[in-house]
């Protein structure tokens, strides 16, 4: 059995997208014993940042929450990419999710849980983890949200 | 043997709170191998957030230490919830200090300096740790500071 | 065989520094399993903070690849005093890259990629990491740039 977990991605309606290049000189993920982490996945689609902006000023919680999904498939694209199946994942063991926040924009939490129920959806109690939420004032390319997971998968044969 | 750390909790005049819920779709803390890494910690008390606001503006460094202080026992009742007892702690491995500044407030040090030496005086050698010190200009709920933790466990028999 | 990497530091023309203090009640560095992680490091020489300001405002980012630099290299000295010696790194894991930003500065990649083309360089495809880069309003000790690194080494005999 494969392609379990792309399999539930597809009933959601969504597609796991070309795992995107690092922009910059370092590689988008990594697997160390049995984790596997991923750089900072920004909200890239086909035609480049999907949500450019503040949230709270030029963007609100409703496209961060939409750009904070964007990252979550271009993190298991990565994921993938890294350890060929996402059906060997066992835990997703953390979201670090860093919002691009106007002054006083403090609902970096709701802008995430945008992430978070996404992997909950995808891989059940499997999809469950820690996370931090922080609020940033500036954003490489003026993205709206960054976001990094590390997930725990099956020791190889 | 067991309780021994919860012992010195006490013997400091401190009391381990009940493990804060998550503030969203996610899990307070995660064991993976013989990690445990915690969400990030909000100074949560009974009443809600002990400590609101940006330290250097409307709170002062003495607050912030303060609020560094509830973040790291709320760390470790997650810790614990996790693990059971607080004794399997073999070492605390990082602090990832997250401080809510005012524009041109550069002593994220000492606020956190509140979580280092609280970790210190509980464990020990095993409370030596590694940091990360910045400053954010949003925070979720407007909290003072966040903090999450790693430790490492011993392995369960 | 040991020194191989120090020797490739040099033949850069670089030289690893005395590994920094803690700023705070902390260690600089530690190993857990196979993972040595340190902690955030700062553009210090010999003679204090030798990039102090905000990139896009008082530095340009031609300062900040340069401080970026630096904290490699005191990242690489941490590692070197936790474990003995560099040539036992295995793989450079993670590089969390934070870039003391003024309002509008979104080219953090740019900075950080000083960081990371000078662990391609020393280090070869050892050297090839993740990588997460943001920008932060407020930063201690009014530093440029921090740096942490995650570094997978050998297993002790």
């Amino acid at each position: 059995m494969s392609g379990e977990i792309e399999l539930k991605i597809r009933k959601l309606g969504l597609e796991l997208p070309e795992a995107p290049a690092a922009v910059g000189s370092y590689a988008p993920a990594l697997q160390v014993g049995n984790l596997v982490v991923t750089s900072g996945q920004l909200p890239f689609d086909k035609d480049g940042i999907a949500f450019a902006g503040r949230i709270g000023a030029e963007l609100g919680i409703g496209d961060g929450t939409h750009a904070a999904r964007i990252c979550i498939l271009n993190a298991l694209a990565q994921i993938k990419a890294t350890v060929g199946d996402l059906d060997r994942v066992k835990q997703i063991v953390r979201v670090e999710g860093y919002v691009h926040s106007a002054p006083g924009f403090r609902d970096q939490p709701k802008v995430l849980n945008g992430a978070s129920e996404l992997l909950n959806e995808i891989f059940g109690d499997a999809g469950k983890h820690t996370r931090i939420a922080l609020g940033v004032s500036e954003m490489p390319l003026n993205a709206a949200v960054q976001i990094a997971v590390w997930a725990e998968v099956e020791a190889s044969d």
